[in-house]
């Protein structure tokens, strides 16, 4: 599969632009105090201004030495991470000719054990445009104790690095900063540069405004879903309900729902900010279940977001209870236990279907902890929402047929051919992230900016990772933190689904994308997310 | 999305070749026994030759009288229905100017209702090489008592048809002949012709060498499948199950493992003929498990037919024992009951994970069966995979990590977009059966031949449908059926498949063809099914 390339890609280092203003608020901790937490945290990088990449001839540029570079992929794999790597490779080839690229195999674990291997060009040229981390793997360790910053160090100095990229999401990230001030406060010449990597969607600011992945991702889902709505409709009697990855944050379930037209979405943000309780939720589909019924439609589809349960505060309420008896009291087979939950809670537990109050009953991680992952909300909704249907169709306020049928689209997505958008974002990500290293920087996140224009108006800078920083106060200390960007209720791209939904519950709107295209017209006409080019017009 | 349309649209009817033999034997009646029952059952369209058209000029052709034509679609979806359609309504339009097309609304309870739309350009435009069967929508009714076959005369002279073109499966075939013999018995002037349509891929033999939308959904599942083995190779830690649609044969099964190259892929059939128990099954994959965990494999991608149950005989008699029991007898809950189970049943029963049992015992379909399709195949395996495995680990022959992810592909597949194959052949499918009904046949398939070639050497007939079929006996009855074409395991794609599948277990030769595209040189390289181009090699 060939993909566009970026057009210009004599991009080095020059002017410096003014560190953005920390424009997020933590929770608990006021701006001002967050800040101050974070100068302490990172006493080298703090303050330190980011950095905008302009187009220059390479003739005129001063040329450093060759680079050592490593490169490491770290968590879920996203569309797109190999044209990073390809992207480093590239402008190490162009700019700094005779430099080395080591990439560390297994994720963050790997620069840990020095575990890694020296790529070139044969070594890279299979992967370029293509799905998945299989280049060099990647692993879900973190770097985070004393003893494992010690071996990062002695894996960095052995291998006598320059430079080392981080391609992962918001904790990735943090500790790209951690290590990059780390290095820096020990005068390790190692400097750091992390990349915006998650389908989540979640990782995004006004200077990252989008993770790669995310694009295709939600393309390839959506798809699926655009599939799934023509069955529906060429049979007429099921309702498909689809649950998407994307745990924290609702942004992958927010754009495809933009992009296909479902006649229900449940978008957790809202949820949570409405106070909803899986009641109201349900009562929620069961309406317009019975409107539908009406109108002759005993079908439709319903996207539902991975993380809906962790966004409803009853449900949150009945785990940890749940939690604290499995942990310290027996659990009788006559249900006296149940006595134990608090009235809420155990009116919410008799709710729910039999096969959910034995998941939340069985199944715990080795912390003692529901698996709230493992959940299937999807069954659990068609269970719920079949029990009140039944009722109205007792009461004969309901005629209709009512057939579930679930999905999930989860694993499918992570490894697909990355869209033209995302595999010339991800090159142009890891370019830059060549060049700030060249240049000197640390600390720094690789940012492409106007990525809803064509790619010829692109921007490409490091952004400062303290900006992006908040801090979380964990057993007594501060802890820097990247904050997840949840879906915005007053964002255009929920505005504009907001304005439509009630539209698309009743009549059918669908839109079926079909494949990604990598080449002719509709290659083109689906480059750009909607959630992007939504929100940049806002 | 554009596609390629069939070159040469000038087909008529020219000469007729001889009706081929009956070339497959009835399991318990011999093949003179079929052959005889067979021409008793239709002794008006018994013995008529099938039709092939060759191109002619349309001017020198005769051009008959204006033709009121109805097409129905029956049972699932599969992509391309639309294009028989368009084909059927460009012929009329390019032959038979002024002729109606009527689409039947619904399925076969369209015909029967007499719910119909008179299409036209408008109507079908934006139809046109697109997935789904939602222009006029399909249904699962029979035309079987003779009271329904009334509705259907009745219909059909009142909106005095010519002809009527059935899309369908095995069973829409059958009763497509079964209708032709009818009107022609009653001196009814309309024709009937049927078009072979599952995604299954199991109505086929030497005239008819695919059913359309087999191509798409094989190609839909293996760009899921592909992505779910780049997914496993870069996390290094998850075992996929993934069940595909397909429950009579494993074609989809057999096709997708050969587009992609799983480590693991079930085959009924293979299941069937060898006698396997569950056990053997567990067994086998459990075994391949331990090699890849030797050599550090933590990871693979299993297949797995929708219908591997059906095709095990020990499954098929506990059912048939729990089917009796429930109908019959009390189930207690201290499990008295199960003494009523053969010994091996009891057996194999106890050897089932809980949550299967549980499946076994509650979900029935209105006539008090095991609704099999609703056990979901997947997850029984990794529990049963993951019981042997803890033995081993137990025993220290298991050093590995096994976590098993499940996947059921299925829905997404039957109304996708359709490939440049799909459309090209259905268009053609539907070309070819306005122009049988034009030259006054009746009972015939619109068959197309040839397919593993370029399109231009595609070759357009009819088939009698009575040369398709075999009889079975039931209720002391002999009854007509299309059986299904099963995968062969003599045949050249099982033998290739069987041939490297031991290869693809030990070491990973993953293939993820990636989305189908339209256009570009991918969209030609895999314009034709592996099963099609390995068949017409052998």
């Amino acid at each position: 599969m060939s993909s566009i390339l970026v057009s210009n890609g004599d991009f080095s280092a020059g002017k410096s632009v003014p560190a953005p203003v920390i424009g997020r608020v933590a929770s608990v901790y006021s701006e001002v105090q967050a800040t101050h937490e974070i100068a302490k945290l990172f006493p080298n990088l703090f303050g330190q201004p980011s950095a905008l990449l302009v187009p220059c001839d390479s003739e005129t540029s001063q040329a450093p030495q060759k680079l050592k570079i490593g490169v490491v992929l770290s968590g879920g794999q996203a569309p797109g991470g190999h044209n990073v790597i390809s992207g480093i490779y590239d402008y190490l080839q162009d700019r700094a000719k005779g430099s080395t690229l080591y990439g560390f195999r297994g994720g963050p674990a790997g620069i840990m054990k020095c575990k890694y291997v020296e790529l070139n060009s044969e070594h890279i040229y299979p992967y370029r445009n293509q799905g998945g981390f299989d280049m060099i793997c990647s692993g879900r360790d973190k770097i985070e104790t004393p003893e494992q910053f010690k071996h990062a160090e002695e894996t960095v100095m052995k291998l006598d690095l320059d430079g080392l990229v981080v391609i992962g999401g918001d904790d990735s990230n943090t500790n790209a900063c951690l290590l990059a001030e780390n290095f820096r406060g020990k005068n390790i010449k190692t400097r750091v540069i992390g990349c915006p990597k998650t389908i989540d969607g979640d990782l995004k600011c006004k200077e990252v405004p989008a993770s790669f992945g995310f694009d295709t991702a939600c393309k390839i889902y959506s798809e699926m879903i655009g599939n799934v709505m023509i069955d529906a409709r060429s049979t007429g009697k099921y309702y498909h309900f689809v649950r998407l990855m994307g745990r924290a944050a609702s942004h992958i379930t927010l754009e495809c729902a933009l992009q296909t037209h479902p006649n229900i979405t449940i978008i957790g943000e809202e949820v949570a900010a409405k106070k909803q309780t899986l009641k109201n939720v349900t009562d929620y589909i069961v309406n317009i279940i019975l409107k539908r019924a009406d109108l002759g439609y005993n079908y439709g589809v319903i996207l539902i977001p991975e993380g809906l349960i962790d966004f409803i505060p009853e449900v949150q309420q009945l785990i940890a209870e749940l939690n604290e008896i499995l942990a310290h009291d027996v659990v009788d087979e006559g249900g006296l236990w149940k006595k134990k939950l608090k009235d809420q809670s155990l009116k919410l537990f008799e709710f729910l279907p039999l096969a959910i109050q034995e998941q939340l009953m069985l199944e715990r991680d080795p912390h003692g902890n529901v698996q709230v992952a493992k959940i299937e909300t999807e069954k659990m909704l068609i269970q719920m929402v079949e029990t009140e249907l039944e009722k109205k169709q007792q009461e004969g306020s309901y005629l209709g047929q009512f057939k579930g049928q679930s999905h999930f689209f989860g694993y499918e997505g992570r490894c697909g051919l990355p869209t033209n958008f995302d595999s010339t974002y991800c090159y142009a990500l890891g370019y830059g992230a060549g060049a700030l290293l060249q240049y000197g920087y640390t600390g720094l996140i690789s940012s492409v900016g106007n990525l809803a224009a064509p790619v010829e108006e692109w921007t490409v800078s490091g952004t400062a990772l303290t900006a992006l920083m908040d801090v979380e106060r964990r057993h007594g200390k501060f802890k820097p933190v990247i904050k997840k960007a949840m879906v915005e209720l007053e964002g255009a791209p929920f505005k504009k689904f907001a304005a439509m939904r009630n539209d698309w519950a009743i009549y059918n709107r669908y839109i079926s994308p079909g494949p990604i295209q990598f080449v002719g017209p509709v290659s083109n006409a689906l480059n750009h997310t909607l959630l992007l080019e939504l929100g940049s017009q806002a």
